[in-house]
């Protein structure tokens, strides 16, 4: 079935197909009647495996389908349509979905420079300071991405500063964790280390072995009012919520998800060394499961529209590679060999 | 896995399992990395299925994760937020969806008087006539469901002239095809007839045996410019469509979708002329796969909360009756044995 | 400069100029620079004013340019986009301002049956009672209106039941008081009485003899909060302020907001006796400014387009006719001539 | 009545009071009824002033009361909400408006670096070219201002220039023109040649002698279908027209707003020659009615919160004085004298 080329596989982490963990996990559930809309028992025993894997007890659970779902309701249920909400230069929620974050909020959403998505704290604070007339958007969350669209990782010690100082400044914190997996894979495994004191995240599962599914961790549910009726009103609330829910439950079971993390994570890193034993030049530190390579435009065009192009006004092509759980040695020596013969 | 008791079953079409056809063909398409965002060509063969199911090759077919989503995204594409939106007083756009039709087109959604969800043409007009005045919301689109929230099916002749009528006035139609299989099985077969001349219908997936999925048919793609934005905007354009799209395939195939719903119907059926048997009172004929039936007070005391209780506010509890692809002859027997026993 | 015949004066209380107070009051305010958006000595005093008349001396006072402004700033400074808001089926905010309070807000807008606006409590509960759950908007504000569109007027005793009912069941209370002026009047002077213990109340200043201006009477300010932003979004915090202002506090001085009302009261009462002696039928009794009276449709014709035909759904043309602060006994004895020459 | 300090009249333009021709005007119009919501003769009058000036006969004009009502309506109309409006670093529709055009349009909005609000057309091309996925908001207007809110003034063949680069990339061009007659006066007196192209400008009155009110000059309506139903919608269709029709036909009579236009901007330069004579330096050329100058921190202290601060994240602080048709000699000479005895 699967009909796109080897190099294919390397387009994005959500062209990989689903771990056969997930797929028994739906075939466990799918016997006889259950409630719908979450009143079933699978969806509290997945809650209850991301509230504890992030060591957060208290906290709330939705899952949805997309990680752009998981996003816009995070930011939506945050703020009135007066609000502003920050984010980088490079964020998913800026420059990938389609302006869903500000149709569905209403708030202006303001772009902040980065370094490859890690935003310094003190760039936050210039623009937030002092904006208190009613003549301007007021400040209140700001989103981060763990690990970042550049991929990129917060240590543990820079998210815990940059949650800090934003709370200092009166905003939010929300963390776009498409890729959070891979994160916490890179830091060594402790997943609330890799969100800080944020306030709410999107905890992904489509990249990183999932059918379709991502969470919504909502630390401090009295912030975030109103917010399953957020959930409800864009589709994202199941009815037959047990098949998004099993498969979280399948991942989150023996740390599977930070296996099938690890393992991209060590496939980006086969991939970017590989490279650079080619001589090519990687435009990003490699991080996580994410390879940014610069190309010869000579190079670029012969690999065709199938990968995502960064910066694209800037002179010179930046290709992007993405490991998956899927991703094995040969994919990458593979895509190796075929640079080699290319360049 | 299944904890909810036999009666359980007949709260919603929702509480059903999926069919085990949805999950050979989850299983099928497991296999190695696609293309994503629907450039897969499980996608393809899928879309061409639904199109040619309802006889219109030149529609265009948008996959959904639910059936609340497909609603909206029609809804909200076709109007700007000084237009109208009409649908019947029990319409699950109106009641059932938190106000999201609403919250994403900005448009007023206006509830016209309806015999079980069947909206005579006559009240659509008088409702839409000579509102043109920059002061007026402008009416754009009558939201229609087939079958209805209340177990009702449009026939052919009259979902025709409906359809007509409202085109002759201007405005645009949409199907709201939740339950679009259930209405296809019990007109006979034929599902361009069950939809009439619609510009727009949301055929569902998720009640009729699929676990999660429900589909746009854009028949007049033209006036429904910026739908596929709606679609990303909102979370529903999923990056491993695949998943989506094979269980519509699976659904398709040798109209598998349509054996479900005549079952659903029979199901129904043979539990309403038990009920009469008993004694108890239709509140509405029984024409799909849902039964209303009225209720003492007491009996419906017995009953709990499972089940929804239409019309609230009026003095007799009409307790709702779904039937699914699952419901077996067993199901509506101990059913039936129940409420004898309680009445 | 009038260039409208008599009987189109009619037409509507914002067909009426401006009293020679308010001209004279602009002229006053008109010298020297003064802080802009509402930081000048006018805006306070006519605020004043405004809290005294009301006798809420905590109240926060925000002043717009139009009655319908006033509503959409209050009702979405209310309601968050899953929650709904309330109001008759004749209501300015549901048939009126093309579609605005929804747009605005994002919130679902339920129109209620009335008795020529005015509403029982009973119907009200019965739409509000047990709708907690996901799936449906969240009951948050009623909206009346004091008089009423059709021309009726809320006694003391009814509205502060009316509000306290609203209150038991969880709901705020808006007061759209396009003609608040009228209905204290007719009620006897006492504009607290004329609006119970409502949250937020619009207070009309347009159409009782001002050139433009409402003001908004938020009398708890703690669950509106950021309104003043709404405000500003829309473009109706004024930079010029003083000149809306100067014209309240024209009006509000020896209660000439009053007096007008009460003249345009008087000119409606002289009006309905003079159809009534005609024979012609009024539709609702007259209890402000407004008369409401049955046409022959031969009648009607003769009439033009002029005049605002209600309910133009049902069989008998229902012709409204509406005296302003500046309708003369002659106008109405011009206008009954008029139609006793027609009939 | 004028209660602040001479040196506050510096503070904005609209602290200005109206000019003597405006309030008679509106003396002249009130008087007897008249059509309402611009159903008037005054409205006519002043719509075809404002067209004639700019030289568009075919334009159609509504009339809002506020600069930003004008933005936000405009800007509104012209968008979808998966589409992208652009504008400047220091716009007034980025950074004045609370985020209404974001709130209203549902659009991201996204701001291009500039030299004091002038944009290089290299910039916004490398801004739009190759978003056409669904993933990224769809590029549709974008909007600059005549003059900047940093006082400066696009040329003739500049603005001819960048409009015609626009409308080769697709887009629209949107001219905010709050100071607009400020900037033609500037040019020489060509009202046309200010605004090139332009599909939409907002014509600015209430900084230019008017007590309140804008005008949106819609040059091709059929872009903007439906604007009138937005200007509704947020209160901006006056029901006594006439009165901002007024002031508009007094500012145009004998182009009375160039010359109020043109004593402001010579205001300016006398004001700012003083200044660079004193040893301040100007933070920005200063080419209309605006000046923008450095301050020595403990000289700005001393001005106290009066005066705008542009940039405050920058180190030293830039004040902004704003020159008005009302502004004397001896204002600036005050002013001056003042700041000579702090310095």
């Amino acid at each position: 079935m699967a009909d796109v080329s080897v190099s294919a596989a390397f387009a994005s982490d959500n062209a990989a197909p689903a771990h056969p963990n997930v797929l028994a996990a739906l075939q466990r559930v799918n016997d006889g009647p259950m409630g719908s809309y979450g009143a079933d028992p699978v969806t509290e025993l997945a809650a209850d495996a991301v509230r504890s894997a992030f060591d957060c007890p208290d906290a709330e659970v939705l899952f949805t389908f997309t990680g752009t779902a998981a996003n816009i309701i995070a930011l939506s249920a945050a703020t009135r349509p007066w609000q502003e909400i920050f984010c980088s230069d490079v964020a998913h929620v800026l420059v990938d979905e389609a302006g869903g974050p500000v149709r569905l909020s209403g708030a202006q959403l303001t772009r902040l420079p980065s370094d490859d998505g890690l935003i310094d704290p003190q760039v936050l604070a210039r623009r937030v300071l002092g904006r208190t007339a009613v003549h301007h958007s007021q400040p209140r969350i700001v989103s981060i991405t763990q690990s970042t669209e550049s991929g990129r990782v917060w240590s543990a010690a820079a998210i815990a500063e940059f949650v800090d100082r934003a709370h200092g400044l009166g905003l939010l914190v929300h963390v776009d964790g498409a890729r959070i997996g891979n994160a916490v894979a890179a830091l060594g495994g402790n997943p609330a280390q890799a969100i800080g004191d944020a306030d709410i995240v999107s905890v992904g599962g489509t990249k990183n072995g999932m059918m379709f599914g991502d969470a919504v961790l909502v630390r401090r549910p009295e912030l975030f009012d109103g917010i399953h009726f957020v959930q409800k009103q864009i589709g994202h609330l199941a009815s037959k919520q047990r098949y998004v829910a099993a498969q979280f439950e399948a991942m989150f079971a023996d740390d599977l998800w930070l296996s099938t993390a690890a393992h991209a994570n060590a496939m980006a890193a086969r991939l970017s060394e590989g490279m650079t034993a080619l001589g090519l030049r990687l435009a990003s530190p490699v991080e996580a499961n994410e390879v940014f390579v610069a190309m010869d435009p000579d190079l670029h065009r012969q690999f065709g529209d199938t990968y995502a192009v960064h910066q694209p006004d800037l002179g010179e092509p930046v290709v992007r590679f993405v490991c998956s759980w899927a991703t094995t040695d040969a994919d990458v020596d593979g895509a190796l060999a075929t640079l080699r013969g290319l360049s």
